[in-house]
Parts: C-alpha cells; sequence; structure tokens
C-alpha cells in the first residue's frame, strides 16, 4: 500500500514538473506574441511607409525565435508527457494541452523550409494583391495566387487525419467540428429557406427619405459618435483603446488590453457607426473573457464563428433594432444636427436594413450578407478539390453572382479581387462569417427568454445583455468548442432555423410581408 | 615565407568568422531591442492604464533573453576576440567592439536577477510618476522612486572602476569623458560668467505688447503649424511620425523609423512650436545618421549631450532666431488669424525670448535653462553620495529653486515632479542638457564662419543647414565620441566660453544693456 501510494505520489510531482515546465514555456511564447501583437498593431494603424523592410526582418527573427522555442525538442516532450496524462490536470488545463498538441503536431507535419517558403511569399503577396485590385486586372495577382494554392493543397494534405480530408482540414482549423458535411447542411438550408425570401424583399421597394444619405459627415463628429457607442457597450478604455485604421479591426492579447479601428468615411456615416458597434461586439467578448485566462492560451474567443457571432449580435441584432436606436437616435440626431433634421427615426431605421443585391461582401445588408459567404464557400470547395484552377476563378465568381444575387460584376476588383482574404493565405475561413450570424440568432432566442431586451436597453446601456452574454459565453475563453459553449448558452445544439426564422420575422415585418 | 602567409590567412578567416558570429548575435539582439522599442513607444503615448502590469510580465521576459544572449559565453567570447583583434577590423567595427565590450563588462557586473528586477520596475514606474503629478501627490511615487533610487545607488557601485566612483559612473555612462571634475568645472564657468549676468537682466523689463499670450489656440491649429514646421525641418514623414504624449520625446530603431512627440497647451502657443522644433532637431540627427549604421549599434546619435546640442542649436539658436522667424511668422498668423493679429514679428521675437525665473525646466527660457540644471546636477549629486534620501526630495529642490532661480515653488506638480527621467531609472542624465547647450554653441560659431545662415534660412527651409550637419556631425553616428566629433565640426576642444559669449551677445542685444 505504502509502495503504491509513493509510486502515486512520484507519479503526480512528475506531472507537476511537467506543468512548471510548460507554464514557463508558455510565458515565453507568450511574450514572443506579446512583442509581435504590439508590433502588429502599429503596422495597422500608424507606422510609417519607409519602416516595413526593416520590420519584416525583425519580426523575421522574432518569430524564428519563438518557432525554435515551440518545436524545441524539450517542449514537444512536455506538451505530449502532459497529453498523456491529461486526466490528471484540471479541466481548463486538459483542454489547453488537448489545443495545444494539436498545435504542435500540425507544426511538426509541415517541413521548416515549405513553412518558411510560405511565409515569405506571404510578406509579400498582399501587396501583389492590393496592386491588381487597384489596376483592375486579375492577371496581376493570379501567379501570386497560383503559389497559394499549390501551397493550401499541399497544407491540407500534410495535416490530413483519418477523419478530415482536403477542404475539411482548413475548415475545422477554423472551426472545429465544422467541416464540408456541417456546412453543406447549414447552406442548405439556407439556400432553400433564404433564397427564395431575398427575392421576394428584393422585389419590393422601401419608401422613406433617405435625403440624409447625400449630406456630409465630418470625421471629428463621427469620432465623437464613436466613443458614445463606446459608453453605450461599456467599453472599459482602462484595458483598451480605438483608433483609426484603413480596414477597422480588433485586436487583443488579454482581458487587460483589447484594441479597436474603425475607419471615417464622411459621405457614408453608418459606415463607421456600425464598424464601431462590429469591433465593440469582438472586444466586448475578449474584455469579458475570465481574467485568469489571461496567462494561458484559452483564453480570448472560442472560435472564429463565436468571435463573429458576437460582433453580428451586437451589430445586426441589437445594432439594426429599433429598439436600440429609439433610446440613442436623439444623440445621433444631435450630434449631427444639420444632416438629420429631417430624418425620422423610422426613416433611418429603414435606411439601416434596406435589402439590396449588391456586389461587395462588406458593404452587404444582414439579409444578403450570407449569399455572398455561400458563393466563396462552394468556389474555396472546388478550387481545394482540384476541380477548378486559380485561371478559372474571375467567370466562376461572375457566373454565380448572377446566380445567388441575379446581378452582373462589372470588374474583377468589384468581383473576385474584392476580399483580401486570399492573398493572406487564408482558405476556409468565409464560412465562419455566415455560421457566426446564425449562431448570434439562436443565442438571441434564448437570450430573449431569459431577460427583457428592450427593456435592458432603454436604460442607455448594453449593460445587461453583456452580463448575460459574459455568464453564457465570454467568460469561458476558448476553454470550450464553440458546440458545447451554443449548449452551455442556450441548452440546444447548432439549428439554423433560428437564423431564418430570426431574418424572415425581421425583414417580413419591415417590408411588410 | 609561405608558411606565415597561411598563418596570417588563417587568422584572418578566423577573424572573419568571428565578425559573422557577432552579427548574428546583433542582429537578434537588434531584434529584442526593436520589439522594446516598439512597446515603449506604445507606452509613452497611448497605451490604456490598465495594461501596465501584464506589460511588466513580459518586458521582463524579453528582456531576460536578451540579457541572457549578451551574456551568454559564446557571445563574451567572440566579443573579447574581436576586442583583442579590434586593430584588424576596420573603423567603425573596431569602434562598435570597444563599446561593446564595455557594455558586456558593464552587465557581467550587474546580477540578472537584479537587472530584470529593475526591468519590471521600469516598465510601471512611468505610469505611477503620471498619476501622482497629476495628482499633485509625491506620496504616490514615493515608494517607487524609493526602489529605483536603491537600485541606481547598487548600480552605480556595481559599475565602479578605479577612475570612477559613484555618480561619476552614471555622468560618463551619458557623456563619455565627463565626471563631476568636467561637470564642476563646466558649472563653475557658467555660475561665475551666467549667473551675475542672469540677475542683471532678470532686473530689466523687456517692453513688448504681450496681448497675444492672453489668447486660446486650438489644438488642431497648432497641430497644423507643427506640421508646418516639419516641412521647414525637412523631416522625411515617410520615416517616421509625429504623435501627442504628455512629455514630448524623439525615439528611432535606425534612420528607417525616427518617431517624435509634441504636447500642446491651448494657452501656451510657443509650447508646442518649441518642443516641435527641439524633437525635430533630435529626430534630424538621427534621420541623417549615415544608413549603413543602420545594423549596428554604433547609429544614432553619439552622446546625449551630443544629441541634445542638435535639439537645442535648432530649437534656441536658430529657432528663436529673428531671422528665422522673419521667414516663417507670416505662415504662424496666417494659422493664428485672429490671435495674432495685433502682435508684430518683433514683439513675438521678444516674447519668444524673454528671460524670467521660472518653475518649469521645459518652459524655461534660454538663459535660465542652466539654472535649472544645476539644481538637478546638485540633488542628483547629494542622492547618489547618500546626503540625501528620496524623502528629503521636495524640501530639498524647494530650496534650491529658491536659492538658484530666487522664487517657491507652490506644487510638487511644478517643483520635485515635473520630470520623467528619475522614474525611467535615469540619473546622471540632466547634465548633459546644459552641455548640449554649450556644444551647439562652439558648433555654431564655426557654422557661421563657412556658411551664410541667415540667407540659409531665407529659402524657407533649414536644408543647407542640415546638411552641414549631416556632414560634420550627424552622418558619423556613433562611431566616433563627442570630443571627436567637436574636433572634425570645430577644429576645437570643448570650449564653454563660446555658450556664455553667444548667450552674453544674444540677450544683451535684446535687453539693450
Amino acid at each position: 500500500m505504502k509502495e503504491l501510494e509513493n509510486i502515486e505520489n512520484n507519479i503526480e510531482n512528475n506531472i507537476k514538473d511537467f506543468v512548471c515546465k510548460y507554464e514557463e514555456y508558455r510565458e515565453k511564447l507568450k511574450a514572443y506574441n506579446y512583442a509581435m501583437w504590439m508590433i502588429s498593431w502599429d503596422s495597422s494603424t500608424e507606422a510609417p511607409k519607409g519602416c516595413f523592410e526593416e520590420r519584416a526582418k525583425y519580426t523575421g527573427i522574432l518569430s524564428e525565435e519563438s518557432y525554435k522555442l515551440q518545436t524545441s525538442k524539450e517542449y514537444i516532450e512536455t506538451v505530449a508527457k502532459l497529453f498523456e496524462n491529461r486526466d490528471k490536470l484540471d479541466n481548463s488545463m486538459a483542454h489547453e494541452i488537448v489545443e495545444v498538441k494539436k498545435d504542435v503536431d500540425k507544426i511538426l507535419k509541415i517541413p521548416m523550409e515549405e513553412y518558411v517558403e510560405f511565409q515569405m511569399l506571404l510578406a509579400t503577396s498582399q501587396n501583389t494583391w492590393t496592386e491588381a485590385k487597384i489596376k483592375n486586372d486579375f492577371e496581376i495577382f493570379k501567379p501570386c495566387l497560383e503559389k497559394i494554392v499549390v501551397f493550401i493543397r499541399k497544407y491540407a494534405k500534410y495535416l490530413e487525419t483519418d477523419i478530415l480530408k482536403g477542404y475539411d482540414v482548413l475548415l475545422d482549423d477554423f472551426e472545429p467540428g465544422f467541416t464540408t458535411k456541417e456546412y453543406d447542411e447549414f447552406f442548405g438550408v439556407l439556400k432553400k429557406e433564404l433564397v427564395p425570401f431575398v427575392k421576394e424583399i428584393t422585389s419590393k421597394k422601401l419608401n422613406y427619405n433617405n435625403d440624409f444619405e447625400k449630406e456630409t459627415y465630418p470625421r471629428l463628429d463621427q469620432i465623437e459618435f464613436a466613443k458614445y457607442i463606446q459608453k453605450v457597450m461599456c467599453y472599459d478604455t482602462n484595458h483598451g483603446l480605438m483608433k483609426e485604421s484603413e480596414h477597422p479591426f480588433t485586436s487583443g492579447t488579454s482581458t487587460k488590453d483589447v484594441r479597436f479601428t474603425v475607419h471615417y468615411y464622411e459621405d457614408l456615416l453608418v459606415s463607421s457607426i456600425f464598424s464601431a458597434i462590429h469591433e465593440l461586439g469582438h472586444a466586448t467578448y475578449e474584455q469579458q473573457c475570465n481574467p485568469e485566462l489571461d496567462d494561458t492560451f484559452v483564453g480570448g474567443g472560442a472560435s472564429m464563428a463565436m468571435h463573429e457571432s458576437q460582433s453580428r449580435f451586437y451589430e445586426n441584432i441589437i445594432g439594426r433594432s429599433l429598439e436600440f436606436w429609439k433610446i440613442h437616435y436623439g444623440k445621433l440626431q444631435e450630434t449631427f444636427k444639420e444632416q438629420l433634421e429631417y430624418t425620422t427615426l423610422y426613416d433611418f431605421y429603414k435606411a439601416i436594413n434596406k435589402v439590396e443585391n449588391s456586389l461587395i461582401r462588406t458593404e452587404a445588408d444582414e439579409l444578403t450578407y450570407p449569399l455572398h459567404i455561400m458563393i466563396r464557400y462552394d468556389i474555396e470547395r472546388m478550387l481545394l478539390k482540384g476541380e477548378i484552377e486559380v485561371s478559372d476563378l474571375p467567370n466562376i465568381w461572375d457566373k454565380m453572382v448572377k446566380e445567388y444575387l441575379g446581378i452582373d460584376v462589372p470588374s474583377v476588383s468589384e468581383g473576385v479581387l474584392q476580399d483580401v482574404h486570399w492573398s493572406n493565405g487564408t482558405f476556409g475561413y468565409f464560412p465562419t462569417y455566415a455560421l457566426g450570424s446564425a449562431y448570434a440568432a439562436q443565442i438571441y432566442n434564448k437570450m430573449k427568454q431569459e431577460i427583457d431586451v428592450e427593456n435592458a436597453l432603454s436604460n442607455g446601456t448594453t449593460k445587461e445583455i453583456n452580463e448575460w452574454l459574459k455568464e453564457k459565453i465570454h467568460k469561458y475563453g476558448r476553454t470550450k468548442y464553440p458546440n458545447e459553449l451554443l449548449m452551455i448558452a442556450t441548452g440546444e445544439e447548432f439549428n439554423p432555423m433560428y437564423y431564418v426564422n430570426y431574418l424572415k420575422d425581421k425583414y417580413s415585418k419591415i417590408y411588410n410581408i
């Protein structure tokens, strides 16, 4: 007995040592991540053009140091040991080790030279894409995209498992548990339920006074209103900041520092309002994570779609609701006295919910948005299966836009070249945007049963809503998979009908059908 | 003969290998410096208050990694080998190795845990100081400053040599060749020559229309004028940027990215103008360094006083000259039409050169400025000698301000808490400010013999002046010691009488004495 106890104690001490070792590595890896995060924030917001060549050199060195740590024998062995003994770890650490083990396995499956070569390709590819987009010439980007696709196909191959093959590897990478099987089902429902509904809606005209859309909205006044929105959404400015950048984004290191950006167009008032609300949705998620997870690799958001569900929940379900603007339209009118003098709350509400088949995904309304995603999903799948090649993309793109949205694509800039994602080697990411909206609707359905959302908004902030989401989703960070979180928050598995019903209900009312 | 040649070739190849090894280390060390620079820029300009504790942890880890590299056996041996063979290296590399060897010797004298602990303390100390200054409460900063002073005293002790003891260690660290002996001589001259002159000047009244000093100057218009000054001084915005911070500063990584900040007071027009010119002086020095030195440890400025000589040259000798404002006062009046409508060029010129005993160093006029420095020099020396403690600082400060400047200090914010330096662990730095002014006057004396400065300014930019300074000083970076640069630029050793004569000449004219 005594001897057995001793052995068990030894094993436990042994595991404690491995946990300590792991935590040492984690702290260092996080320090490199912190430095890279800081540099990347600067790059995306204010860095002078002439610094990038030097910057690339130093970030290269820092990544290499981090890569060496992650592929060091000791780290790999430590992770492996903890993985074997994960039943002896607490829940959060066990989950973290499973995820870290996956990352380590992935890194080890890709030959370092190919990885480096790909990183070098990606260092210039976004520039090439930008040039092609500006010059409206797909041929400029084609050779570069071809190289990227060659790598992505190889990457998917390297990472294949008994269960996951081809495109599924990439999809599951961004959204655990979602492969073509699940997405086919999801998009199948949307095709059946939404496509005819969109046709019906877009055949009708929405009447409202749209004079305000022709006005000019000074940048500084828009910033003032964005700051007001910050307060409405209870954003903690002690642990984050708002800035400007070409493309709005949110970027956090932990609950201690979650930053976001907005872009201001003086001729488009609603653009900055809704990008602020959207990014603040992401930021709220990160700020409300359990701070005890700050030092781990399982803080932040559970998955891409879950993150997007929060930004879209605030942007569309709350931010484009009549209840929200009943409270805040007065402040908007006060900020833009002259421009909004003759625009009623209802004019504004209709304007921000107008449905229209359009070319550009990022400017699409809430209802047609998922159609833009389906186009990209279908194309990526065909590309990964080898059914089409990069040179086929412009034609396929235009054909599918005609099919899904019923409109002609006048230029590649407004067509196949519109999104930055592929130039960054990001394939399998787009579907999470639509899935996020569907998660949001399912979560909203449950929230309405538990709190009076209209009443919650009436005191001028989203505090009660934030708190509900914190308890049900945010506090868990990445310690649960998205399907587990959905179960905790809604008591049900994923069901896309909540999304369909939410959209049909909302837009039937707006369009009086 | 053949054999001897082979041996020599072997030695040379051997040295080449050491140079390669050294360059590898240097690149990595510079990558860490780059990350720390980026984080520190963020800390001083926009980082949210709540991030600093976490930040301290990660900067601690990054410093530790850098420290480990700098104290690794291989690096130390490599540097030692190159130091032994420095006669076989080219001039610039030889100088670099001498300097790096000094740094290595220093770092080895400081125990790693203490070094890291100090870095972590410094990561939050500036924030503490800011809070104390805002709340006008020395007690908030006291415990933090006490810890800093404990470290600084130990640091000085660790680094003592046969020649350098106590405060001298710190002084020589910032300005090679300058210890209490040299500074006592320098300040002795100033005390003898300037103190009576200042008394004479301050007893007189300068007559001018000072109505404009009661006006309000909107922040955005001040920013516009600061951008105009950027252009005047030919600042390369492709390799740097201007931002706001509480305490203006310049911070560069290489010629590729040299940033600076300005602070705007709406009731004090001249503050932002002269801090912009001052910081642009620093920035010009760094931007005009030979770009081939970017990858080395001998880019940037030769020493603190030499750096300060450039900022003060532009700020005071150029920026407060009648010749400069003859060209640019029109633009200033145009920017502030109403506020400056009845202010003549001569009113403005007198205003920016008014001599007055005042509380704030950074706002002090050119003539009383060195008195502010003498106060700090005396206090630092007493503190390092252990003759006074941190808790004595507020009283001692007020007493010395009374003694040197003849005025009472109404609050710690305007007294002992006014400067950021001690919160960054910077002791021994202040004297370089006064020395810099003296270098500047000596350099200006020579410049006037070689170019027509008034004519150089008449085309609206400082281009010709920049170029003269680039050739004589800036291009050398830190490949020469300050005394060598003074010799190159002026053909003479340091002589404080140029400074005394410059001041007496300028202010006798302005005050008609």
